[in-house]
């Protein structure tokens, strides 16, 4: 998988300038979305041509095998403004902490596959987290819009959600859209299954159940 | 339709102490939601019990004929930031230019009967056309929890967006929830259709059908 399109907010370059830990978190995202790989056994990423033939939960899980079981990050973390504050709202997908000389650095990523609202609300998550300072960069992950034409229907996609970002600015916040490397109409490639069929069985690392160091 | 809950931010706040006009669209607004009653005839609205038996567009209808027929609101206004930059994104719901003096309020609402994530969609287009100084004043209109309990499966509630208006801080932005003024478990109370069932036909009186003065 390639990344294809990036929006960042001025904080969010600032951030990555000046805060090694907020580099480190940034190229791990990177490298775990670009770990995906199709048909499976390859080295690259091609997708079967055809509107929304392909699933897209084989591409989010391999980029969480990645982020939790060689970079550490945790699945499910809840905002404490949300949990126990306004006792409503699901958690954040995908959460780390980067942690140097007593220095935290707290780092929230969406991975998003659903529609083009579900992504308002992902973002609006993502805004309040770093506005109430549980987060210190936020992050959203979706394929561009060419991608998300061969994926399941009603994806929402980079292009969609874009007019959006600047409601961002001001708070350190990264969109990431990324794209299949080749499109093929080859019969030899195969559709990427849509829902979770063929997923070998796989425990999610969820946050609150981390050993506490 | 009773009015139950409220949110106004401090900046919709000075506005309404500061601007008639202002004060008067909002008046407008609370006027429009408080005049559907149920059964149709009657003097109160009264919704009959029962967990998502009941459908919500003639309430929203009851409101909309009052705003556009009364107060002479319009229905889809394009943002140009989503129409003409962006060229992506649909149109406010309902939208009223209130002059004086050669002074211009533009005011826009939406009123939110999808489910949850279509109503941070919803809020967030609100903040753009705010953002953008396409509106001076923003306003969503949705039932509270209690509401809509009875009414169709997944629809949004006040209760459910609420941790997130704290996002429009700075914004003149005010959330209204709408309560029905009985609960009644009789027979006699029909439930009111889902869908267009039952609805007379009806020209929504669109913005850009609008006769220019």
């Amino acid at each position: 998988m390639k990344i294809s399109k990036e929006f960042r907010t001025d904080a969010a370059r600032r951030l990555l300038q000046q805060d090694r830990l907020a580099l480190q978190a940034y190229q791990e995202v990177i490298k775990s979305i670009e770990k995906p790989v199709w048909p499976p056994g390859g080295t690259t990423f091609t997708i079967r041509e055809g509107k929304n033939e392909n699933g897209v939960v084989p591409i989010k899980e391999g980029c969480y095998i990645q982020l939790e079981d060689v970079f550490d990050w945790y699945r499910e973390k809840e905002l404490t403004v949300l949990k126990q504050e306004k006792q409503k709202g699901g958690p954040i997908d995908v959460y780390k902490e980067f942690t140097t000389n007593g220095n935290v650095l707290r780092v929230g990523l969406e991975f998003e596959t659903g529609n083009i609202s579900s992504a308002h609300r992902s973002m609006n998550k993502i805004a309040l987290g770093l506005s109430r300072s549980e987060l210190d960069l936020g992050m959203i992950l979706l394929p561009i819009k060419a991608l998300a034409y061969h994926l399941t229907d009603r994806i929402s996609n980079f292009e969609e959600l874009e007019p959006y970002f600047e409601l961002m600015s001001g708070r350190p916040f990264i969109c990431i859209g990324f794209d299949a490397d080749k499109v093929s109409s080859s019969e030899d490639i195969p559709y990427i299954p849509k829902g979770k069929d063929g997923m070998s069985k796989r425990s999610a690392k969820k946050w609150k159940y981390r050993k506490l160091k």
